[in-house]
């Protein structure tokens, strides 16, 4: 299981990136978990999965009013609002941050590294590296979906 | 999405119970959703599902120390002890005790019903049935694994 | 720490109830800790235990839409909704449920004695008297606030 | 009531800052909450407040298992592990991270600032402050515990 975290803004750059991340990820038949809005990197990390045949992806809703992004295969409704951003990162065998533009990422990237789990942060600036990279935890970075998908194999995430 | 709770206890008559019934509503082709411990009612209900070849069967874990049953396809670790039990209900259409034999699954039937589920009691007694009946929400009855199909198919739960 | 539990409903008979009981553990020098929500039982707790000079009145709120009860002093804010039932159980040495009228005090009594809380069920009937007792845990039966009092004292609870 | 975050590492210069922060908020009058560990940031800045006659401190456990600071006057017990990181801002009128060491403190400043909660990031270097300066929120910043104050003052924040 692969987590996927980003912003629900979808004009973002990041965006493009995620549907190829998604793709990638479910050709390695690996599961694709994220914070299954229907926004931003959230939709668009399911959407690339889906273009796999037999590829899974479960999504963790912060409560059931959230509009779920159309291709989450599993729908997990939690109703605990932001701290459901713990959730997806417990659950994921590594978490991959398709950049960190907003608090919400922010949480779920240091959530992740305090719960022990590895991180990899794919296409962020200096100022997000060197912020995490001085904490305790497992941290990688990746300038493409590639490198992402090349980590997780070396290092044998999943 | 069909929730099954029940006792963590193996030698309860119910863990026969799930396991067929896990089987039938795989067939039916409900994703089941469960705690997900490796003990009693969670581990019979996903080990029937997983019978039935193309089921998905979904665990809710209270925490990352949990032993997870061996059927469970996707493993959610929630770290939030006794409260996932909330999240049981909330991910699921329709949630199924299978028996109420001690107060983890109590506290999963009332907090369905207070979340508006709909709720079917599997095998319990009088007791029981009086207990949930005269409260708030959609309670059912069912006797066998069959009927309890029967009524999420009736009721179009699913 | 107190916690008290009961419905939402202000035209509970438990309400009155509720009014004295909270008086009666403030008296006691006991924190009484609720649901803090501005309606029925635990609106009514509060008030009781405010009467007393030098309370401690703490409410824990399932979101920060709730409207809150006027007499309760420190208001911690969950967001976790119905989640937060767990955490009420948790927070107190003992549980006074103050009648079970309905879902979210059945998922409260039944969380706390799964978390291994002693329970004490005040004015319930036989029914909801008979479904709990024969769950694991320890639950005791009061008549009155008083009785509760008593029992508490007695167990050395606080 | 002010939130009080930090390393719950013992040797960090951040430990003396937060005695002394407590003691100046609890001289306003306002309520010190924290994560309510027996460590770091989070005694110390209990230790400071309780120096003050007639003061309050809360302190939100992530479990039952963890030590608690003997300056914590009412115990949370939330069960949630570090999910209970975001029940600390949404409790509070406004967080101050005193130092942000780890990522369980940039996950507390992170989860407020999503919550639409003011924080105030005391003591920080420039890599810190400019990781959250460009997110979206009210943040301040303090150099010591009294500009703190005077921030919260002047904004009224409590």
């Amino acid at each position: 299981v692969v987590g996927v975290v980003g912003s629900g803004d979808d004009s973002r750059p990041a965006v493009a990136v995620a549907r190829r991340l998604g793709e990638l990820l479910a050709r390695e038949g690996w599961v694709v978990l994220s914070g299954g809005r229907n926004a931003g990197v959230m939709r668009a990390v399911n959407e690339g999965a889906k273009k796999v045949p037999g590829s899974l992806t479960v999504g963790i809703l912060p409560n059931a009013a959230a509009a779920v992004a159309p291709d989450v295969d599993v729908v997990i409704v939690t109703d605990l609002n932001n701290a459901r951003n713990n959730v997806i990162g417990l659950s994921s065998n590594v978490l991959i941050a398709c950049g960190v533009d907003g608090p919400g990422t922010a949480s779920e990237v240091a959530l992740a590294l305090k719960n022990g789990k590895p991180v990899i942060l794919l296409g962020v600036d200096d100022l997000t590296r060197d912020f995490f990279q001085r904490m305790e935890g497992r941290l990688d970075l990746a300038r493409t979906p590639e490198e992402a998908v090349q980590i997780i194999r070396e290092n044998s995430f999943c």
